[in-house]
């Protein structure tokens, strides 16, 4: 058998089921997929090309269920303000700067953060999410997004009725697409009434798609709907009928035992944004106990208007960390368990757990490549414990997404950033206006 | 007047009481201290050697106020137990690993990674504090240490009665460098006795140093304390008479309002330790309230045991975030209170506020160098902010100690990072076999 290239002397973390670490490992990628896996000195030779990546970890590339990267235009613009008046100001940015071109611009901004980081598949939900498919072609990440639906007139100005025809356009144009994921992305219960959310579902329904929306993530929201509906968020969703398997949650912090139920029998996923959670004040998600009752967590960085940046490194650190100082249980959240929640339970999320989220044989090459020669990286007795509390995004050396290398030694291949960045500062003085 | 190097065209963050930043500002160095700071235009030209800075933030060095750096020898080691059966293994780790050189070689590899993340001065409790401070050396870090106090006879095979010794040794040998804030470190009310507490007190009241000791950690300890002395923590160290403005108490996690009081009105330093205190499940520190009641904050990373690495950037971005999410306030703690728990409340909690910890005129120059061209160093409101929710340990290009430079292009310049991890690991599996 001949591979396209094989990884050789690697420490592969395949994050499979059984938690599979192989020392002095390799790994051969052919026509995009993991062709084979197994100690290095049965694999090597069978290449055109081998990369020879000794004293690197090889582990799938993460996946960040919760994004919205153009609005890392306004990273740093509105601090310290919780999130209802925050979010007023962010969407009078918003409405002042963004258009097709800039959406491209900032998801491209944000995208390249991301995959530079490790990151190789993100849901991200905004506005004109064609151009967000754009910003991920043009760095090559593996994206989940589709059409947001509003109550009111969007940053695109189209109002509600023509949100479903986005919508299905969105299903129709990248449903065949490999390195798309689409869905529906109602942005919430409190921006979005019931017509609209069972709208969304239908719409995506009937492509077989995702359905994702912010659910409970502060207090204010939950009181919101209470008053409005009667219910807590949770029970609002699930008396929709809009809860099942292809439902991803974002946040998901204020929910009560028997929602946390709820959600476990539907097979929702939440997405847990422990950053941004703390940032705007909105509280600690129940973890531990959403893990307890078997709920699907995966995690989120949200976007850098909260975050401030797209940090999924810290963000699996503080998803591993949080539940045990809110349950004072050492162990609440194990390493294995971290480790799942930024990549098999993400590619699940996705409805994508048999493509991608680990390192298995017939699986897409999603992976990275991390160096170990850093001062927090030694000693090291368990990879999968260095991961989850060590490693750190400058970690990342190497990228690749469906076997294609997408970063080499820390730099974008497809995209140039520095002129990213260029275009980012251009656009800076008209940021800063926008809200003064 | 001439300068012995002026750094130009950088954005200086002076994190002065005004909080003063200088855009194309320089910064001008004689001596070993800040000898002028302004605009580029005026002080170019007078200078031997000029740094220029385009696109990067001049900062103070971050001060990290509580560290165990010679215990990175055992990161990752020992996961998931809370705080008293963790400390047990911990134990059994160091009996049969520490000596002299191995204490030497941890503490240079737990150096290596705080100055190569931008940090200028530690307080740092271990065995054998004259080691420590070879190893501050070695890479070219500040350091704050001194005689341990333990009840039982310690990883230095020394029993009660030779602790006073040990400690008024240290403070005859390094009481008059300038690189050492001498100290002494009793390592806690559960593991020193009243006596030997007031011992360490009286030891360094006679040498004007400091005192630090971890207190009121976790909700255990509180209880010990209280069934063996019927007080709090805080009010036991109160009773003993040891608290005052030398006083740097480490974590204060279980405080109650009057406890906070005590501090505030004592003037002691709480050194928050905030992802030591998740990962061990201590829990969360009240650091809003102490802040409101004016208690000087400053933070630290812990050791890499807990840790498991010693990144103050993330340290830094918890403890301005968590506080957030556990008032539900999202102003809990502003950008310009994080900014300075890492530097000027640092220095002033080691009594060397006037000497260091932000950059002005007469001041040592303890600085860093932030590189920007990062995608997550892009926009750029506030400098300020992007330091504390954004900036990471990988942005340090260049940092200097009392004026002179110890990291280059992020790398150490008066040691070899890659034979201390080779060192490193060589001890690697006798390290893993001690806890076997």
């Amino acid at each position: 058998m001949s591979f396209d290239f094989v990884i050789t002397n690697a420490i592969i973390v395949t994050a499979d089921e059984s938690d599979t670490v192989v020392r002095d490992g390799a790994l051969a990628v052919s026509g995009g997929r993991i062709a084979a896996i197994g100690p290095a000195a049965d694999l090597s030779g069978n290449a055109g090309k081998v990369i020879d990546a000794a004293g690197m970890i090889l582990m799938p590339g993460l996946i960040n269920t919760h994004c919205h990267a153009a609005d890392s235009l306004f990273r740093g613009l509105i601090e310290d303000l919780p999130l209802e008046p925050w979010l007023q100001t962010v969407w009078k940015a918003e409405g002042a700067i963004l258009n097709r071109e800039t959406v491209r611009l900032g998801a491209r901004l944000g995208f390249s953060e991301l995959l530079l980081g490790g990151v190789t598949t993100v849901m991200d939900m905004f506005w004109h999410p064609t151009e967000t498919v754009g910003a991920a072609r043009d760095v090559g990440l593996r994206v989940s997004t589709g059409g947001i639906f509003f109550d009111f007139p969007g940053m695109d100005k189209h109002g509600p009725e023509r949100r479903v025809r986005d919508a299905e356009a969105f299903f129709e144009e990248f449903g065949a697409d490999p390195m798309v994921l689409p869905g529906t992305f109602p942005h919430g219960a409190y921006t979005v009434n019931p017509e609209n959310l069972r709208a969304a579902r239908d719409a995506t329904d009937r492509h077989g798609g995702l359905f994702c929306t912010h659910a409970a993530e502060t207090k204010a929201e939950l009181a919101d709907i209470e008053s409005r509906y009667g219910r807590t968020v949770i029970r609002h969703l699930e008396h929709l009928g809009l809860l099942d398997e292809r439902a991803v949650l974002a946040h998901c912090v204020w929910l009560d035992d028997e929602e946390i139920d709820i959600l476990a029998r539907r097979k929702v996923t939440v997405a847990h944004n422990p950053m941004s959670n703390l940032k705007l004040a909105s509280g600690f998600a129940r973890i531990a106990d959403m893990l307890a009752a078997g709920v699907r967590v995966t995690v989120g960085t949200d976007g850098a208007i909260s975050g401030n940046d797209l940090d999924m490194w810290m963000a699996l650190r503080m998803a591993a960390t949080m539940p045990k100082a809110t349950t004072l249980r050492a162990d609440a959240v194990t390493t294995a368990q971290a480790l799942r929640m930024v990549t098999q339970n993400g590619a699940e999320a996705l409805g994508a757990g048999e493509r991608i989220g680990s390192l298995e044989v017939g699986k897409e090459a999603d992976m990275i490549l991390l160096a170990t020669d850093r001062a927090h990286a030694v000693p090291m007795f368990d990879p999968m414990t260095h991961i989850v509390y060590s490693a750190a995004k400058s970690d990342v050396r190497h990228v690749f997404v469906a076997g294609e290398q997408v970063v080499r030694d820390g730099a974008l291949v497809k995209s140039d950033l520095a002129e990213t960045l260029a275009a980012v500062r251009t656009l800076e003085p008209a940021i800063a206006a926008s809200i003064a």
